[in-house]
């Protein structure tokens, strides 16, 4: 049987950390959103990584008329076309692979498509942005971005700092990418990236998603729809508009003690606030307009009010990173 | 039973990494050193970290008569009054804490007494000798320093960068100990210590222990004992006799595996000869006059020699870092 022509568009959030549960899965649905890269560890070590795989693997086999694991684009394609969301998984420090360049091909195995070399500190391979200083790569970030090359893991700078975003860049034989974050040209913050940064980035063929979280917003949870759809207007002129994509960085419905993990890990015995406070330390209400899964759709209006055409919603939704995915998630043909 | 007054004096060779046996613990005794710090990790992570320590309780089970396990100044004195060898553990980099700094406490009592914060490269601490750039501690390395200091597991900086290693020095609450190296004034080596390095180290009560180690020497295997003693002298002429003792990073025979793992870890896919290079890639030949653990009485002939007086050599050979022991291995007293 062949499955009936969509109807709706192809839509991806490339970076979402929710407290899953059958209702999110039922709003992935609601917002037709054929694709998303979940979060599956911040601070875990491979064992825990293996853990938090295992436990979406589980998600994934119980819920089968709304998920499918998500591997290459044609996934992307499959799910679309029955109607599921496709789960692609990824890791937002380098945590997983610990000490060992041989990790990277196993997590590749497991599912990994995205891996940020850094979170906020310095890692082993990189420098995160919270540090005073950026030396750039390391002598095992070199070789490991080799091999993420080799086997077809995406290199992510998202919370990376900005000299070792620039060294990733050039270093990299494929195209990167900085799944969630926005222009500091639009709202300063050591979060954001530098217009030089994105340039550079989306020269070589990388990709932006532009996040949701509102410390990344212009107005923090105050941000209009407006605002957030005319900077990306603004950021297609600049950077081209089939390098733009979203990444929500949603965090829905998950505990304050998540947000203290993620700054903390295991690392810190002085708690650290991130992008917080001390009198705000939890996470920061999400706009009006864009409360949860269920509301991507308004980033739709939000574009085409802002002037943009259904083919250039279609590609910023969706489009640029099913292309993304479907270059760059398998392995490196040999010269 | 009171013990019979000793008549050698107490030795201390402040870093070995052998390939244990009895035969060796036999030389330890005809040595007379009644301290040895042991090398327990350079790449294990906590759990490999903790077989290792198992292995090494273990040989201490089995050989009373020759060994005890050494964890204050006091057991050095106990195990010189019956003709012993106090084994001390440390790690030659922070992997086997991960990246959890409740480990630090554990570590230290489970015996390790000396952590170096990198190993050749960046760590999550600090930064290793032969990477390109040097940025300082860390976000992380500064709240470790500060646990490692509450709970009197000294710093070792051997292995690393120049900045890192004058911060380390800085920052540190307690004395800080360069376990292995030799100043680079005598031997320009990337892992030897600039006069500024040894300077701030011992201006703060720090200790270095000189190296033994061929590629740490002038005129690498062919170094002779005068030269080597006289390098000793112009030291204490320096920084002071207080603060010099010996680390004689001795690999006694140990197999050319072990240095490919010392350099390359998990981390390389490409090689890495470290200090030495393809043709040469195992370990150097020891010098004639100190081919293992029974020539260090040649040592105390060495320094005889140049000038140096009886009290001098005792210092120097042991009780220098028998008062480093005394003053460093306890929690911080509270102020």
């Amino acid at each position: 049987m062949t499955p009936s022509t969509p109807i709706r568009p192809i839509r991806i959030d490339n970076l979402q950390y929710a407290n899953w549960s059958p209702e999110l899965f039922a709003e992935m649905a609601d917002a037709a959103l054929s694709a998303v890269h979940v979060t599956i560890c911040y601070h875990e070590n491979f064992r825990e990584t293996v853990a938090n795989m295992a436990t979406w693997n589980r998600y994934i086999e119980t819920h089968p008329a709304r998920l499918m694991h998500g591997r290459t684009g044609a996934d992307v394609r499959q799910a679309h076309a029955s109607g599921r969301t496709a789960i692609f998984y990824g890791f937002q420090n380098c945590a997983p692979m610990e000490d060992d360049i041989g990790l990277i091909e196993i997590l590749h195995q497991l599912g990994g498509r995205f891996m940020q070399l850094s979170y906020n500190n310095q890692s082993l391979l990189a420098t995160g942005c919270y540090e005073a200083e950026d030396p750039g790569l390391t002598r095992f970030g070199r070789q490991a971005i080799a091999e993420m090359n080799r086997v077809g893991l995406v290199i992510d700078m998202s919370h990376s700092a900005p000299r070792s975003t620039l060294e990733a860049i050039d270093t990299s034989a494929r195209p990167i990418a900085i799944t969630h974050a926005n222009p500091s040209w639009w709202h300063a913050a050591l979060r954001n990236k530098s217009d030089e940064v994105i340039k550079a980035l989306t020269a070589r063929g990388g990709m932006i998603g532009f996040s949701l979280y509102p410390h990344h917003l212009k107005d923090g949870s105050a941000c209009t729809a407006e605002s957030f759809c005319k900077m990306i207007a603004e950021a297609a002129t600049r950077y081209g508009i089939e390098s733009l994509g979203i990444g929500s960085d949603l965090c829905q419905n998950q505990p304050d003690s998540v947000v203290a993990w993620m700054r903390n890990g295991r690392w810190a015995r002085e708690t650290d606030y991130g992008e917080g406070s001390a009198d705000a330390a939890g996470f920061p209400p999400m706009p009006k307009w864009f409360q949860g899964i269920r509301d991507f759709p308004n980033l739709a209006k939000g574009l085409e009010s802002v002037g943009f055409a259904t083919e250039e919603i279609d590609a910023i939704l969706g489009l640029n990173w099913l292309r993304f995915y479907d270059e760059n998630f398998t392995p490196q043909k040999k010269a």
